[in-house]
């Protein structure tokens, strides 16, 4: 009992309109009719491998212990790009080996990766577009069902991951960072976190800082939103405790026009 | 077993392209694995407490009994506005306390409200923006679990609840009444139900009316939408009693260039 | 517990920004508490019957035996359209007569279909716009349960079904087909199955064969999405078996200007 996997999470660009999405809970409640199945998001752009990256790797620390993660997005479906399990401590994912699980590599929770080859726990594959449904699906029923990680595969070390950008210290008093997502409300978040800038305080002993995005020069951290006039910008700590450019009541993509990638300094002194 | 609350839904203005609505939920699972999770809408305008509000008046009474409700439009989070659990007959309800639950307070259900302030319940807050997260959802679990009300704060009696406009005799034979809800389709609700048209009727003695919406003028009630020529407008009974301005087929919105807070008149004779 | 039909699907054009789903969904887990309820779509697009007729016909297989699939794009919704329940030897369809079960009644396990009038599975119904709640859902929830397919009405075999256009032989050389749905990616799914091509070489005798789609002409079938360069156009078999238009990392409807209803050629020798 305490070992089922039961809690299978969906990450995907395939977005509600269609039916992939059904079509894949539909296979896992097939194989595992106990699965409860938690969408985080199918809203991902299409093709966007670093955002479905960074709501995997947002989210899954959230989960019960034992969930299983598919995360899906993948425009070298049907290539020979492999199907991959990555395990950690207390959570397992499945995904195409594309990067998209990234921030899960970056994880100090981290244990290591299997090259997903038994097609015994495959559906029959049919076209070459859907491997969710095909593929990942099932393997996740399968694992959420207590099938032993080993049996899916051998491990390997090869796997694909890409760079996740840290703030780096450009001077003695300067600490940059980058947008790397923007939210639904249009909330800007960066790669410093508020640890970051208490560790740059306690080394460099200055304790003043400005944070400067584009032309704007922030004064000091909001405690919350609403403790800023409507319609203007801060800075707040987010709930994954790194900072994030907003608007109170507002859209700070839209109004300040940041993207991912934009520069983010922290100034101190 | 019959005690159980396991039924937990969620009304927000998160969205659905972020991680935060599946983050939500793996906190519920992980308290409270037997949890069943409903989503009612994660697609409230940024910030429209309002139609948070709306959503949940409109809805909570399908649920089973000892459904508890989440309903989430903050833009006070992380600030001294309260959270709160309100109570009904047959249903509870977490929110923060900004008048979202102003429908629930109008039942004649509704019975009392609770300042949550019991920390023990929370997850450790991180930052200021996510207490979904860190303390409705982990709140919400613990009460489907079956911890009791009481547990989680005290009485409060000078919670937040905004005024629900009622419709009003105008004269003695016009009833005023408005817009408060445009649903995906385009159909503009009003506040009239069809309980006070016929109240209206049985005590004006008057049985003839006419819809006056804009200058436009509407004869008699639609029996349903398919009964007038496909891009004619309409006033129809719809699912939870009150008229509604609808298009055959089409968008009264869009077509109508109606919107929230437009005058609806009925005038008899 | 193997007669169990708990797993209830939703394939609807409501939307997600009203509260129609989750009360729905509140109704079925009051009648059945132990439905699997899984959400197909609700962004069919308003009032497109085809749309969802096409959904249903492409996901239901991939459920478990005995699931309950409640389809409801009911433009007529009021008026003296019947509401219908169709069987197949697997499944189980919940819907307004209104050719919406089209791709069921066209598969070789389908079985019958009965009009629903037994009114004690339904709420009491509330205006007339909003039988999903009042009589679709409870049924299916009924049904979900355990209850006899019988008990709901009797047999009708006067439903109404429409044409699904199959492509034809236009000459010895030529299969004509065409576009009938466009998925989120802006693929261009066509009504030419693989089955199709391959039957189609085998009788003609000819191996060779070219796709006309509007005035271009593809040499090939593509194995995979990314098998051609991106932003360039190929045809591939989808997960369902059909051949698919497709922009590598790109949105083929916008591209390349398609709709539904656009004629596709296979061109043979």
């Amino acid at each position: 009992m305490d070992l089922a996997r039961n809690t299978v999470t969906l990450t995907t660009d395939f977005g509600t309109k269609d039916y992939f999405v059904g079509a894949m809970k539909g296979v896992i409640l097939g194989i595992n009719p106990d699965a409860k199945i938690v969408d985080i998001s199918h809203e991902v752009v299409s093709h966007d491998v670093w955002g479905a990256a960074y709501l995997t790797g947002s989210s899954f620390k959230f989960f019960p212990n034992r969930t299983v993660h598919i995360v899906v997005v993948d425009p070298g479906v049907g290539s020979t790009r492999r199907a991959i399990m990555a395990v950690t401590d207390k959570h397992y994912f499945i995904a195409p080996d594309n990067g998209v699980l990234s921030f899960v590599y970056a994880d100090p929770a981290f244990s290591r990766v299997i090259h997903i080859t038994s097609e015994h726990y495959f559906l029959p594959v049919i076209g070459s577009t859907f491997h969710a449904r095909d593929i990942f699906a099932p393997c996740a029923a399968w694992l959420s069902k207590g099938v032993e990680v080993e049996k899916f595969g051998e491990e390997i070390t090869d796997f694909v991951r890409f760079n996740i950008p840290a703030p780096r210290k450009e001077s003695a008093s300067v600490l940059a960072g980058e947008i790397v997502y923007t939210d639904k409300f249009g909330n800007s978040i960066t790669n410093i976190s508020f640890t970051d800038l208490r560790d740059f305080v306690e080394s460099a002993g200055i304790e003043s800082y400005k944070i400067q995005v584009k032309d704007m020069v922030i004064d000091k951290l909001a405690p919350f939103y609403s403790s800023i006039n409507k319609g203007e910008h801060g800075v707040v700590v987010n709930g994954n405790g790194f900072l994030e450019i907003f608007v109170n009541h507002g859209d700070a993509r839209r109004t300040l026009g940041l993207k991912r990638g934009d520069s983010v300094k922290v100034v101190f002194g």
